[in-house]
């Protein structure tokens, strides 16, 4: 066994950095058996130096990462800042000077991903990212690698676990969207500010990222269609529940039936009870994969987190290192199918639709000539007073058989114009059947 | 990208071979892109030459498995032949002949792992073996590289699809094991002689290779602790229902607590509803890893067929083609650790205990003077007349605190020993808390 270490660069030593360090320390003889060399944390970059860091050398902390690595020892950096820059720029700088690198970064990623690929490639070194989609589950290795040889045909997943705890609180309390809001803000699982979870960006980010890896195709970020969890309201349960459904926010990535083509979107959507994202309770994340031979598979565990998500860093430097050992790199970015990214209108799937309607003769036909109109089939209707008991009005639900979205959503349109139809109370697409 | 094809020899063309050859077939052109070479099917080894087989060029077709790996331009061989004899002799000739090995033999891996491993470590050369454990479920790469920075503290799966069938029947339907049994013979889900699956010995085998890569120490199949499942009785399932579990055939390792050494038991086992092994259903595996850092994981998928082992041997084939290309070798076995593997009696676990009992006063204080006269304490009783109604008898249901299994058992001998039990109904133990 070598006994000269590997030199890492820690970038960022925030809630996940400090845990890195933490279990590089800790768990310093097992890396070295598993990697094969000892590996030493040989500087830590972070903004504000005077932070107290237990159990790091003070003499490793710095605030100039770029000469971090640029000192010319260094063999491989992990990056845990986040967000573009700082991150994009050191990361360039690493491997203009020879140095592999761990990002959990899913917002660079899904951003600039191909570039970074590329100038990962041209130096021949490693840009490994398992952290940056759903933490601590390994995926990014096993969708990359283990089903190298597989056909992946669509991938299903709860990939923000903000959201998972919200819905799963509206779920099992009855609580409104803006209740479960509060409780997951009160107990840490959701940020001050929320946006990015609940409308669904962060979803989106790693959503480009998976669909990059399941199709061997480059997915932008803006080529994911996103609909936040804002408006799921208890009334849409109560639906789902009747229909022996929950609600999910799903990132989901599918190839066309010819194959010529792939989609990726992220929203809200009912799915069965009985299918095994159903059952993913609290801040919990699983994906779901349909691979042609593999069949079906799901991953699950914690998708975010210090610990789980150090967990899948040191897994990468693991990787990373053995690499360098052995003068080798592990499997790049593969897009070289370059199918094109389908707009959400050529999407196949069902509508869940509640309309307030005037409780008289003849509205049904009339609701129903519309979809007709539209080509959209109609699975069931179920018709009932308001339970609010406002006279005259009645609601309507009505679930679809699968048509594509622009179908779907011209129906509604053109419900929405029609004087029997006071308003469309919610839409929601159903999935996973 | 290199032109010249690397060349595989196939070892083997049952279900899962045939459908290793007709993928690679098929799927040429993305393997290709995957591993950077075209790979190139180079000769099949069968024992029937005559057997029609569609789609592969009848002039691959060979007798002599040990002349096509002597021959001298094969650089991978895919081992689907599966038991001891001649796998075990041919896997050791590629070696010495600078072949790596893919193999989905896990009868073989768990008896002679070690030596195997040793082999192709001394000859630099890959063996890779996804297949071998829980069919198309990404388990040993997740385990071995995602979460080689991490550590693993206990593994828990349903890792035999057979008697997760059988189970999941007894429990939806109410049936007893052999009508359930006949069931799972009659639609292909368990072979004429259902031996292997239904007394443990197939998940046993899985277990000890588990073991080995979640504790970097080597499990021999003889240190496995083994029970089958044909006791299961439809009275354990309503057992079971009253306390809110299910039952299920989990492989189960353990780290002790005091980190210094393992445990490795097959056994059916009550787990809560709330588990969520609980809501694997049919022939469905899946794996729970419970790891110092990344938490709670759960891997699941199909553990069995040709399609999805195919799936993992096609995955495995990608990477030891590219470790070829590179020169370079995957993670080997790591034994580092080499932690002794403890004793059943040493588990710590919970029982579920029905006695047949003498209807009279005395004897609760009877039974549970023993419970503590053995040092185990008792969480629940419940007792009441027999279903059968047989006069002056009634069943006490025990469900004990966590204790060693030692000590459960020796309270069980004890019990079995008084006037007053007239007998040991089931014992089952309780797990996933």
């Amino acid at each position: 066994m070598r006994t000269r270490p590997l030199k890492v660069a820690l970038l960022g030593c925030g809630v996940v950095g400090s845990e890195v360090a933490r279990i590089m320390t800790t768990h310093a003889d097992d890396l070295t058996q598993r990697i094969g060399a000892p590996v030493e944390l040989a500087g830590v970059a972070v903004r504000r130096p005077s932070k107290v860091r237990e159990g790091i050398d003070p003499a490793l902390i710095t605030t100039d990462a770029t000469a971090l690595l640029k000192r010319g020892d260094i063999d491989v950096a992990i990056e845990v800042i986040g967000g573009i820059e700082p991150a994009r720029t050191l990361i360039t700088t690493a491997f203009e000077h020879g140095i592999s690198v761990v990002s959990a970064n899913k917002a660079l990623l899904a951003q600039d991903g191909a570039a970074l690929h590329a100038a990962a490639e041209q130096h021949g070194l490693d840009l490994y990212y398992e952290a940056a989609v759903a933490g601590a589950i390994p995926l990014v290795r096993p969708m990359r690698e283990s089903l190298a040889g597989d056909k992946i045909n669509r991938v299903m997943g709860i990939v923000n676990g903000t959201t998972n705890f919200i819905l799963d609180k509206m779920d099992s309390t009855g609580a409104g969207y803006q209740e479960a809001l509060d409780e997951a803000t009160a107990l840490g699982y959701a940020e001050a500010d929320p946006t990015a979870d609940v409308e669904g960006y962060d979803a989106a980010a790693k959503a480009a990222i998976l669909a990059g890896i399941a199709f061997h195709t480059r997915v932008r970020l803006d080529d994911v269609y996103r609909e936040g969890m804002t408006e799921v309201s208890a009334a849409d349960f109560a639906s789902a529940k009747r229909m022996g459904c929950t609600i999910k926010l799903l990132a989901i990535l599918e190839r066309a039936a010819d194959g010529e083509s792939v989609t990726a979107r992220v929203h809200p959507a009912m799915i069965p009870l009985t299918h095994p994202l159903a059952s993913v309770r609290e801040a919990y994340n699983a994906v779901f994969v349909e691979a042609e031979a593999a069949g079906r598979l799901m991953f699950y565990g914690p998708g975010a987190g210090g610990s789980p998500t150090a967990s899948a860093v040191l897994g990468d430097l693991v990787a990373v290192c053995r690499n360098k050992l052995a003068e080798a790199t592990g499997p790049g970015e593969s897009a070289y199918t370059q199918l094109p990214v389908s707009p959400m209108g050529d999407v196949v799937t069902r509508y869940h639709i509640s309309l307030d309607v005037a409780d008289k003769p003849g509205v049904l036909a009339q609701v129903a000539t519309t979809f007709a109109e539209h080509g959209v089939s109609i699975d069931t209707v179920r018709q009932q007073g308001r339970p609010d008991g406002v006279g005259n009005e009645a609601s309507l639900v009505v679930v679809t058989h699968r048509a594509p979205d622009a179908a779907l959503s011209g129906t509604v349109e053109a419900l929405r114009k029609l004087d029997t139809v006071r308003g469309v109370a919610s839409i929601m697409r159903v999935e996973g059947e």
